[in-house]
C-alpha cells in the first residue's frame, strides 16, 4: 500500500425526506444562493422541497446552469452572488451544478485577477465561500468530493481543478429526486461511475488489497442494479443503491492506498465531449474500452483480478481472460444503453484521434497511469474506439 | 437502504514514517499533553520519532494508561491538563490510549459534576478538548471514530460513551510501528476487527448491497492476511492491510445504510473482560460463534450470503450453509491464535451464565439487532461459548 491522507469532512445526508434537514444545515444568518440548472427541479417537485425547507431565509436564485458548465455563466453567478452580499451558495442539481457551484464560489472570493488562472493552475486556491448540495442526479461524485469540472466556449476548453476549500459542508441525497430523470442521465451516470471506480483500480502498479475488494464492491453493485432500474425507474432500493455507488465511486475512499490511478478515459473523453458536445457519460463508455485494450498488458494481472471477481470468468489463459473482462465492460455499457463506439456518434475516428491527442499534447497534459501516453498512444486509443 | 448520515471529519495518515507530520498537523502554540500507556513506546522508537516531531513544543507527559481504561486514570489526567493549561491531547498507543484519551478531552472540560455522569448517558456532551493520535495497534478503530469504552474500578462496569467532539482531528497511522506488537495483541486486534465488522453485517433486517460488499470486502481481507502475519511480522504489506482493516471496520462507512446492527457480542464481551479480565479480543471469538448459534434463524439469509460471499460455501442447504459459515468463523479464531470457548480461559460457563446476564438485565440494556435478547437469552448464549 502506498501512503496516503484519507480527509473528507462532508456531512452526507442520504434517504426519502432528507431536504427537509436544509433548515438546520445551513446559517441561519446567511444569504442564500440557491443555484440550478434547466428547471428540472422546478416541474420534479425538488425546488418546492428546498424551498419549503429555507422557510422564511434571504434567498436568491441562480438558474440556468447548463451541461458542462461554461466559466461564462459561472461568472455571472458569481458576480450576482458579490452583489447581493451572499454568504452561502445551495448547489441544487447534478455534477454540473454541483461543479459550477465549486467555481462559483472561488471566483466570488476571488479579486486577484481572473478566475480562470485557477482552472489553469496558475493560481493557488486560497479561500472559498461555503457551500452545500441537494443531488438530483448521481454520477460525478462531486457531493463529497473536491473537485470540479468547467468549460470555456472562447477557448473550446474544458478543464478541472479541485481544492480542500470546495468541500460541500453538506449534501443531502434523496433517492426519490432521481426517479424523474430522463433515461440517457440515469444510463450517463451509471457508466460514469463505474468509470470513476475503474479508473482508480484498473492500474499495473502496487496493491491495495481492501480498497481493491472496495472499488469490486461498487463495479458488482452497479452491475446488478442497472437492469433493475431499466425495469422499474421508481424503485426506492435500487436509485439508492445507485446513488451510494455513485458517491462512493468518487469521494476519495477507493483511492486510499492505491499507488497510481488512469484518468486517460477522462481526459481524452473531455475532449470529445468540447469538440463533439457527446455527453461526458457517453465519451467514457467509448473510450474506457479502448484504453484498456492498448494497455492490456500493462493492466493485465489487475485485469484478471477483475475478470474473476467482477465477471467471474475464471477460464482461459491471463490474456485472454483480460481481454473477455474489457469485452464484458463493453457489453454492460450497450447493455445500459449506452452506445461505445464513435460511429454511433457519427464522429469520424480518423478525423478525431488526431485533433484530440494534438489538443491534449498542447497542453502538455500527462496521461495513462504511468503518466506516458504520447499523442501517438492517443491517437492510436481514439481509432481503437472508431 | 435505510435513511443515513455520513460525517467522518478525521484525517487520516497512513503510511512509513508519517509521524513526522505531527509538526504540521497540531497548532504552534498549543500546549500538547502526550498521553500514552505501559511505555512500549518508548522501547520500540516511537516516543522518539513523537518527540523529535514536536521539536520545541511544551508538552506533558502522561503515561501508564492501562488495558480497559480506567476512569480513575483519566481523572487523574484530566486534572494535570487542567493544570498545566494543556490546549491539545495526543494519544499515543492503541485503542486504549485513544478512548482514555477521548474521555479524558471530555472531562477536562466538564465543571458541571461528575464527568462519569456522561459514561451513564445522564449528561450531555458539549465540549472536548482537540485531541489527535499515532496509532500504534490496529485493532479498536478509535482512531477514526466518536466511540470510547472507559472502566470504573470502583463499581467494576465498563461503558461506553461516543460525541462527534472526540472525533481526533488526525490520527496517524505508520505501520511499521506494528512490527514490534505482541503476537497476542496483534490476534486481539485481527479479532476486534472481525468482529466489529461483524456486528454491522451480519443482521437479519434490511438490505444494504453495497455497504455489505465493502464489509465482506474487509473480512476477506482479514481472512486472506491473518496468516501472513503470523508467519512474517515484519511484512508491511501485511501489517499495512491489516492497519487499514481495523480503520474501516469502524469508521463508520460500514454503517451507511444498515438498518440495524447487533453488538450483542461486545456487550456480553465487556462483561465477561469485567468479570474474569479476559482480554477485550479474546471474549469476542468466545462470544461471536455462541451468538450467531442462537441467532442463527434470524441471520439466515446474511448467514448464507456470508457463507458464500466471504467462505466460498456453495453446497447444502440453507441451514447448513449457515452453520458451516459459523464454524468457519470460529475455526478463523482459532488460526489466529485465540481459544473461543470459556473453558480455555478456566471460566465456568454454568457460573458466568447467570452473572453475566444479570449484569445486563439490571442496567436495562437493549441488547441484539432486535434488542429484544432478555436475561435468559443471553444466559443461553454464555452457554454455548462454554
Amino acid at each position: 500500500m502506498t501512503s496516503f491522507t484519507c480527509y473528507n469532512p462532508v456531512k452526507l445526508v442520504f434517504g426519502k425526506g432528507m431536504i427537509a434537514e436544509l433548515k438546520d444545515l445551513i446559517p441561519p444568518d446567511l444569504t442564500v444562493m440557491l443555484t440550478y440548472g434547466g428547471g428540472s427541479i422546478k416541474k420534479n417537485g425538488v425546488y418546492d422541497q428546498v424551498r419549503a425547507a429555507l422557510a422564511d431565509r434571504t434567498v436568491v436564485e441562480f438558474g440556468g446552469i447548463e451541461p458542462n458548465p461554461r466559466y461564462e455563466t459561472c461568472m455571472r453567478a458569481a458576480e450576482l452572488a458579490k452583489s447581493e452580499g451572499v454568504g452561502f451558495l445551495l448547489a441544487v442539481g447534478g455534477g454540473s451544478v454541483l461543479d459550477a457551484t465549486k467555481f462559483i464560489a472561488i471566483a466570488a472570493l476571488y479579486d486577484a485577477g481572473d478566475p480562470w488562472e485557477i482552472m489553469e493552475g496558475r493560481a493557488p486556491i486560497e479561500a472559498a465561500m461555503p457551500l452545500g448540495a441537494v443531488l438530483t442526479l448521481p454520477a460525478t461524485g462531486s457531493e463529497m468530493n473536491t473537485n470540479a469540472v468547467i468549460s470555456r466556449e472562447s477557448t473550446g476548453e474544458k478543464l478541472s481543478f479541485g481544492s480542500p476549500h470546495v468541500y460541500p459542508q453538506f449534501s443531502i441525497l434523496d433517492p426519490e429526486t432521481t426517479y424523474s430523470l430522463p433515461e440517457r442521465q440515469t444510463q450517463n451516470g451509471i457508466v460514469d461511475t463505474f468509470a470513476h471506480v475503474m479508473e482508480q483500480y484498473m492500474c499495473g502498479i502496487g496493491r491495495a488489497p481492501l480498497t481493491e475488494r472496495m472499488a469490486e464492491a461498487v463495479l458488482i453493485t452497479l452491475v446488478e442494479e442497472a437492469p433493475k432500474v431499466k425495469a422499474n425507474p421508481d424503485d426506492y432500493e435500487v436509485r439508492a443503491n445507485l446513488m451510494w455507488c455513485a458517491t462512493v465511486g468518487l469521494n476519495g475512499w477507493l483511492g486510499c492506498g492505491v499507488a497510481a490511478q488512469d484518468w486517460a478515459t477522462h481526459m481524452i473523453g473531455h475532449e470529445l465531449t468540447a469538440l463533439y458536445g457527446i455527453d461526458h457519460g457517453r465519451t467514457l463508455a467509448v473510450i474506457m474500452p479502448a484504453v484498456h485494450r492498448h494497455q492490456l498488458e500493462r493492466k493485465l494481472p489487475r485485469l484478471v483480478q477483475c475478470a474473476e471477481r467482477v465477471w467471474g470468468i475464471t477460464q482461459g489463459e491471463d490474456k485472454d481472460r483480460a481481454a473477455q473482462a474489457i469485452d464484458r465492460m463493453e457489453a454492460f455499457f450497450q447493455s445500459v444503453g449506452v452506445p461505445t463506439r464513435l460511429s454511433a456518434y457519427n464522429v469520424d475516428a480518423d478525423e478525431a484521434a488526431p485533433l484530440v491527442a494534438e489538443r491534449l499534447a498542447r497542453r502538455g497534459v500527462k496521461i495513462g497511469e504511468y503518466g506516458d501516453l504520447g499523442e501517438q498512444a492517443v491517437r492510436e486509443i481514439v481509432m481503437l474506439a472508431r
